[in-house]
This record gives structure tokens, C-alpha cells and sequence, in this order.
């Protein structure tokens, strides 16, 4: 008998009809007498609905606010999840992230969680029942509702799986696992068996957005062995993401191709080279909340340098107008600049640290299309480049194919 | 300065539009310096969708999902209208029932309001915020979100008025105040400016659905200040409903006339008639929480009684179901048979005390009508009767007119 926590999102709850095939799916696990809890995400669209609702009233909606709205979404997909097991003559109760008392901080829109009441869950698994939670939701410690923000539903099931000390974190998707690019991009795709988890947390950042990247980090710091699979298949294994490289094998070069189209690019030119400029620019961005991918910073000439930084780019008018306001005046700097018009493209694979070549491989391919590159960041295991948005999806289909990625592995 | 809570329904928050229309009358008397505790109910049309979400899952939605459910309606206008508030820079914080802890018992779908706990209210109030609250909705001892049952809200704003002793209760609705009887039946219906607490009680419980019934007997309990009026009124003092008499005015005999289509009669034929039959039918009827509204026995011959009494009509089947297994097998009554094809028609009058005849004049304007009375029952203040449903609206239009009800007060 074993523990998991499920995770189904959005698209797996779209229905009803969705619902009652996830309800049988659980039924069916639950029949061979392991425990589950379940965690959902709104059906799909229903937090689109909310967010334009509130937009009619506030162009931009107040955020305690908008949790307090967008937090319903899950609330109601809950309870019919529970309705559909009870309608299978099991015992299933929902709880909202308030019930289960899921603590978080208080930054609205994009909370953390910081600890987790797990008693009541536990003595609701000991009588029987699959409990139900809403997934993506909070309390603060003053009882306001608060959201993790988009995707935080696998965060949610992630903590949860950490908190119960779960023998597998299930996430349902609409895909069937990880592949080694998205297959609307590339048909070529290849799904993923396995997976490290630093390539994982990479291609989850980079936006192939198969999982949230904090459930990704989440699940490392906790060791909760995470699994992908599609909530639309009846077999299959999904990709399993694993915490050592499995030496016993050739590990490939690469392991996918991801990308991002969400994001902005903001420059500060001309900004004075002395210590403290990168903490004077980024400290008020990062008091805002707002979270910051790429930062380059190349050597200074002059005595200046310029500082470039991408964000989401929900985030970029505000990013602007903060700079502007608190940034730009105090530092010295000679002008700003910034565009939304941009998508990021990466290649991924720890097998890169005992390769050379694959930066200047990459480049070449690029430069063979045409496609100029306007930023480069790298760690270890990834390469990053920031291209203009329309040649994205041909910057993927070309690494796709130069990195072998299409044949098996 | 005055402490006002004021309750808006479903239709005066049925669109982005008319919450902010909300906002602007609430502003208006904040503006003068008063302060504002605003209960809002579901937007107009929302508790239906999501209680036939609800009913694609399971016929009959298990009460403890649904109340979790449909809850999320109210959860969502609060947001919206707190949303609106600080849009016109007006300091302004909504709650669920669960997060100002208005504890009721854990009857789901129609639980009572045991407490409520005001001190986050006050100090709320005293930082100058107006306070948006869900009507509709709290939360038990276990942390189990309740609801309070169709037109909740109503009863969340007397019991919020109450318990912070604020100066008046103003609930708003689509109507401008409490009329004779249904203007959308009867066209010559009239505006009263006061009426007294127990017509009120006895309009609301008739069916008027001007206010729920809770919500009067809440404010007569509490000695509420509770005033009627049109969300979609400029000006206008809707009507006040008063707990006295007012001595120095000639009462008119009858106030209006109610009625309620949502009734279903059953009659249990040949009980035996010795103490305690009452009890043992209506004893397991009251234990499912079903409200029983009228209850008529009439003398017994052979030993035996008929034993009448009528239920919502959506607990027909329910309440049938009931008094066959468990009831019917153990009293030893004849047989058991009911309808819900019924209407109850009811003339509602504090005059009525001091003036013979009223009875006997209104069974005589309905004779002359040729509609047949299945039944029959008076209190000190109104004369109910049951009819096919059919002549329901037939019997308020010469009701009305016999009664002189179209002629000014």
C-alpha cells in the first residue's frame, strides 16, 4: 500500500465529463488499496473568466483581491472531483487551501508556501476517505486567501506529496511526459523516460511549462520522486523525474529544446561600473515581487556599462515604470530601454558539461537561418539565447533537428 | 455618523457594470462620513450554473460538496466590489464568511448563524475601510464551509447588523420597497412606507421573497432596524418594517396579500388518533431538516385522524420517501397520499385582530370565482389557503381588489 499524491490540471478537470473520468482514475487506484490525495486546478478557462471579470472593474486588479476571486476556481472543481467519488460510493471530502490550513506568505498573486497543516488529511486517509485539495491556493498568516501564482497548482501537489512524505507526486497532464521539445512545435518530439532533475528545472523555467519550475525545485530540495503522465491515456508511464545521473548509461548531449515566449527584455545603458549598481537596479524590481530570469551584464568601457534583464511579460510596464521612477534618478544612468517582442530559446542536458562544442553548434545553426541573436546567458547545462519573437518556433525546429533530438535515444 | 450594513442581491450585483453602480452609491454615503459594512450576494444567475454543474455530476449533489460550491459565487462578488471601491480610492476589504468567522451549525445547505465574530469588522471600520462581506455563507465549528440557504444573505446582514449594533439594516433589491402583493401580478399593487414585523414575517414566509423570513424573524429577535429599498433608485426610501404598531394611525385591515407557489401538501388518511401520532409523523420529517410550513388537523371520527401538512416542493419526494419507510409502517395510519401541483394564497393583516368577517368575506371572493379551498389555516395576523396551482394568480388579483388594496392607504 503506498501514498501518491495526484496532481490533474486544468485540462484533465475541463468538464464534467473530465471530472467523472478522473474520479474513475482515482477509483481505480484507490481500489488496489493505496491511499490518494488529490489535487486540482480550476477547469480549464474558468481563471481566465475571473481575471477578465476583475478587469472590467480594475485595469489592474487589486491583488488581494484577485486571489480572493481567482482562488473559486479550484474551490468549485474540488467539490465536484468529491461529488464524482462520492457518486462512485467512496468516501471523499474537498478542502480549499484555507482548510487545509496551506500557510504561505503574504505576496498575493504569487505566494510561497511555508508550511503545511498535514493532520487532518492524515486521520481523513486513516478513515477511508480520498481527500480532495484545491490546488494553486493559500492563507496568510492574518487568514487572507492568497494564490502561488499561475501553475501553482503543482507546487501545491508537490508540497503536499513533501508534507505526507508520499511515495510518488503524480502530475496529470495533457501531454504524456517530458519531451525534448513541444510537439505542436516540433512533430519530431520525442517523449522522455526519464529525466534529471537539474534538466528538468531548466526546461520547466525555460517555459515548456509542462510543470511549474517551483514545484520542480520543491520536489529536489525534498526528494519527492515526481512523475509526468497524461490524464487522457489509461497506460503509459510518463517521464519520471530522477535526482542522479544514471552512470550506468550514455547519457545524451542534449535532452530537449525549450522555449519562452513570455518574457521581456529591459536594458539600463550607460549605467556607472562600480559596486552595488546591479543590487541599486534589481533590488526595488525584486521588492516588487517581480521576478527576474536572465541578468547579463557585459565588461564596461568608459567607466559605464550596460545592465539587461528579462521578466515576464505581464511584468514589463511595471518594471519600466519602477525603474523610471526609483531606479533611473538615483544611479546615473544614461538612458533605458526595452522591448516584449522577444522569445527565448535553450538547449538542455547535463551531458553538456563534458561536451565542448555545443555553444558554438548552436550559434552556427542559428546563424545558418538568418536568426539574430540579441542575448546570451549559460549555466551549466544550458544554453540560452534571446531571439526576436517571430523566428522562435524556427529556432527550435532547426536545434531540434541539429541536436539529433528526433532519433531515439 | 451612522453605522449602515447594507445588503445588495444577486440582480443589483448582476454585472460588472451594475457592482460599480454599487460602488458609487456606497462611496456616496461614506462620502458623509458613515460606516459601511456591504453583504453581497452571488451574481445573478451564478448559484443556478453552478448548482447545475453540480447536478451533471450527481443527481442529488452531496450537500457538504455544494455548499462548498456554490459558496465560491458570493466569495467572487465580494472581490468585485471591494475591487470597484478602491478604483473610486476608497479604502475597502472583503471577506468570506469562513474568514470573519460567522460560525453556524453543520446543517449544509440551510445551516443557522450561532455567532459571529465582529472584532476584525470594527477595527476594519475604525482604519476607515468600507467592509465587503459573502452573504450566504460561514463556517462550522470544523472548519466545514456552510450556506444558509436561498436569500442567506439576507440573514448574514441582520445577524452582521446585529452583532455590531449598527444604526439601520438596509437590504437592496430589485423592488423599492414592500408591496400589497406582487406587482408583476398584480399591476394596481401599492408601495407600503412602513409595515409592521409580524406581517412582514408572515409576507416573507408566504412567499413575497421580498426578504427571507430568517432575516425578519433575525431583526425582530435582534431588534434589527430593517429597511427595504431599489438598487436601481436614485432616491426613494423603499419601506421600513417596524416592530410596533403605530396607535396614532387608523391600521388598515389587511396589508397584503402573499402567496407561494413552491409548496407541496401531504396527507397521512386514518391515523390513529392518541397523543403523540403528531410527533411521530413530524419527528423523523424534522430530523432530515426539512421545514414543515403548514400543519392541519382536523377533528377525528372513528378513532382515527387526517393529518395534513405541507413542505417545499423540492423535499416532496424527499419527505414521500420518509413517512413510507420510516413512518407509515410503525403509526398504523390507512394510507398516504400528497400533490405538488398546490399554490398557498394567504391574506396578511395585524388589522385583522380587532375585525370580524375577514375569513369569511375572503372564502366568499373566492367561491364566487369557483375555486375550490383544499385547505385551510389561520394565524392572529393572516388567512391561508391552498389551490390548485392553476388558480393561483386568479385568487391574489380578486383578492387584492376585494380587499381595497389598489385604493392609497
Amino acid at each position: 500500500m503506498a501514498l501518491f499524491v495526484q496532481k490533474y490540471g486544468g485540462t484533465s478537470v475541463g468538464s464534467t465529463e473530465r471530472i467523472k473520468n478522473v474520479a474513475r482514475r482515482v477509483a481505480k487506484l484507490y481500489a488496489q488499496g493505496h491511499e490518494l490525495v488529490v489535487v486540482v486546478s480550476a477547469m480549464s478557462g474558468e481563471t481566465n473568466r475571473l481575471i477578465t471579470l476583475a478587469k472590467e472593474i480594475q485595469t489592474n486588479p487589486d491583488p488581494r483581491e484577485l486571489d480572493v476571486m481567482v482562488s473559486t476556481g479550484e474551490q468549485v472543481t474540488v467539490a465536484l472531483l468529491a461529488m464524482a467519488l462520492k457518486e462512485l460510493n467512496i468516501k471523499a471530502k474537498s478542502y480549499t487551501g484555507a482548510q487545509v490550513r496551506i500557510l504561505t506568505d503574504n505576496a498575493y498573486t504569487k505566494a510561497r508556501i511555508l508550511k503545511i497543516d498535514e493532520d487532518r488529511i492524515r486521520s481523513d486517509l486513516k478513515a477511508g476517505n480520498i481527500v480532495v485539495v484545491a490546488g494553486f491556493q493559500g492563507i496568510d498568516d492574518a487568514n487572507n486567501i492568497t494564490t502561488l501564482g499561475r501553475g501553482g497548482s503543482d507546487t501545491t501537489g508537490v508540497a503536499l506529496a513533501a508534507a505526507l512524505k508520499a511515495d510518488e507526486c503524480q502530475i496529470y497532464t495533457d501531454v504524456n511526459g517530458i519531451y525534448t521539445t513541444d510537439p505542436r512545435i516540433v512533430p519530431e518530439a520525442r517523449k522522455l523516460k526519464t529525466i534529471i532533475f537539474e534538466e528538468m528545472l531548466e526546461m520547466a523555467s525555460l517555459g515548456s511549462k509542462v510543470l511549474q519550475i517551483r514545484s520542480v525545485e520543491f520536489a529536489g530540495k525534498y526528494k519527492v520522486k515526481l512523475r509526468v503522465l497524461s490524464s487522457f491515456e489509461e497506460e503509459g508511464e510518463g517521464t519520471l523525474i530522477t535526482f542522479e545521473e544514471d552512470n550506468n548509461m550514455e547519457q545524451a548531449v542534449i535532452s530537449g529544446i525549450a522555449f519562452n515566449r513570455d518574457e521581456a527584455k529591459i536594458t539600463i545603458l550607460g549605467a556607472p561600473d562600480h559596486p552595488g549598481v546591479a543590487y541599486q537596479i534589481l533590488g526595488p524590481v525584486a521588492d516588487a515581487n517581480i521576478d527576474v530570469d536572465m541578468i547579463i551584464q557585459n565588461v564596461s568601457h568608459d567607466g559605464t556599462t550596460d545592465f539587461s534583464f528579462t521578466v515576464n511579460r505581464s511584468e514589463f510596464a511595471n518594471t519600466m515604470g519602477i525603474l523610471k521612477d526609483k531606479i533611473l534618478p538615483h544611479i546615473g544612468a544614461r538612458d533605458i530601454m526595452g522591448g516584449d517582442k522577444i522569445a527565448k530559446v535553450s538547449v538542455v542536458g547535463v551531458g553538456m558539461r563534458s561536451h565542448a562544442g555545443i555553444a558554438s553548434k548552436m550559434f552556427r545553426v542559428l546563424a545558418e537561418e538568418g536568426i539574430n541573436i540579441q542575448m546570451i546567458s549559460t549555466s551549466e547545462i544550458k544554453i540560452s539565447v534571446v531571439v526576436d519573437e517571430k523566428y522562435m518556433e524556427l529556432a527550435v525546429r532547426v536545434l531540434h533537428k541539429a541536436f539529433d533530438l528526433d532519433r531515439a535515444q
